[in-house]
């Protein structure tokens, strides 16, 4: 039996030490000042962790895919970053501390994040050419960059400011929370299972499974967001309502909407069972990511 | 001997042609219309025109290597997007176009230069896969990653910031231009030389001459921004004087920017001396680039 929370705790550890490798205390400099502040502030590190824990599941070489990893949350975070921006979401918490606009100014900001996606990208690269695998590097890269472009994360993020003006159905809210929050989730798993050789089934697999825990994710933050205190988020609750946006709640109800991710759940663990491998390790995550209070 | 002027318009259709194909206008969604609207906004296209005429000076297939020039136009023009909005250079004007922003909306734009900078990784990518090349395409994307990232034109735009502030001295100036513009067109020139197989002297040899055209390009725009209209320009003229900007006029005199230029020049055309093949196309290129009027 795996205990999930220790688990965690020691693969933050070990992402956040390998973070630190990239963006030195050492180096100055205003923009890499705030790229650091901004990866610092933390975070659940889900991303990183999926990549790992699908290499771990499948046998693969966890530690060595570590860089693979960070460039995931590099990838979320330059995506925070730009998404907290006062054309954007103008929002002044993340993290539970303030946006990286606010600290370091909205200039600085926009280039953080814009060298976070870049290094991103930057980071794979080195890990193929230095391992010798610049096939499954540039799968990688592929998978990436279409999953948070205008086909993904940003075409997500661009229903999202729709959003704003106009309510969004449900289709086009699960649509937007696909893109937006799912297509990087998937493409974290892809990661960590084309590093480690999957094969086809084992990549349908597990991409049915990002996918199920990749939307689940969404409707549980739209849950807590709708429920809970400031406090207990790190950032601003309750703004989805107060702009009126487009929420799992608001659309379906908050019953609904909770019984949504139990259904979710099952199908994640569901997509796993064709697996030869132990899958506790994913089954624990999907369980964490879905019943979690903050 | 070759007609230069016919050459960059008959590169300038191609590119543009390939461009288009990234973003046919069946495609809708503001962040696409945002997209293709700086693109289509032209430009000297010089970033991909100095990757396809490195490959023919080298031999190479240069129409295979219209993806990779491409790639570098989208990371030059969201440089360009990012660059214009009210945070940073607050610029109506780019191109003889408004800006992005001012057209698509402030989000959209952000938007926009954020998915043209991941949609040139993804083209990069997909070629080295297609064409059986991982390798030389993940060289080319550590490359790119490293020359537009934090230790290259983001790191240029940070130092340009500052200059709005407090005067850069003229050994920073020099720094922000080969940071700035310098990088990107190294790299530009590096990509068409790796994808058509250069040898080490080579490569040597066209990052000398890309680093003297590269200095010499920011000291021409300084030059022709402090003695134009901006009628010529096609962006607003007299900016950087009127923000006070270190700009190489300002610090050196106009004559000794000149000269300096015309220096460069010689640098770039006696640094291709070593190369075996007939070198008069970046030849000439580099002549329309320094002797330019706007």
């Amino acid at each position: 039996m795996i205990n999930i929370d220790q688990y965690l705790d020691q693969k933050r550890v070990e992402i956040n030490r390998e973070l630190d490798c990239y963006l030195p205390s050492s180096e100055t400099g205003a923009v890499i000042e705030a790229m650091r502040y901004s990866l610092e502030a933390g975070g659940k590190r889900l991303r990183p962790i999926l990549t790992l824990a699908t290499a771990e599941t499948l046998q693969g070489d966890s530690p060595r895919l570590l860089p693979l990893a960070c460039a995931y949350e590099m990838v979320h975070t330059y995506s925070l970053i730009h998404d907290d921006l006062p054309a954007m979401d103008d929002s002044n918490l993340r993290r539970g501390k303030a946006t990286c606009h606010l600290e370091h100014g909205e200039a600085i900001a926009i280039l953080a994040g814009d060298a976070l996606l870049t290094l991103a990208f930057e980071l794979i690269a080195d890990y193929g050419l230095r391992h010798s695998c610049p096939g499954k590097a540039l799968l990688i890269i592929k998978n990436l960059s279409s999953a948070s472009g205008v086909a993904g994360m940003i075409g997500g993020q661009a229903l999202d400011l729709q959003g704003e003006k106009e309510n969004l159905s449900l289709a086009d809210t699960e649509k937007m929370a696909a893109l937006k929050t799912g297509a990087l989730i998937r493409s974290a798993v892809y990661c960590g299972a084309i590093a480690s050789g999957a094969g086809e089934t084992e990549l349908k697999a597990l991409d049915q499974y990002a996918q199920a825990i990749g939307l689940a994710f969404q409707v549980v933050d739209d849950v807590l967001d709708y429920e809970s205190s400031p406090g207990e988020l790190g950032k601003p609750s309750g703004v989805d309502q107060a702009k009126s946006k487009s929420t799992f709640p608001a659309l379906m109800g908050l019953e609904q909407a909770k019984k949504r991710a139990d259904i979710l759940y099952d199908q994640a663990i569901e997509a796993l069972q064709v697996i030869d491998e132990p899958t506790e390790l994913l089954e624990a995550i999907a369980r964490k990511l879905v019943y979690r209070s903050s």
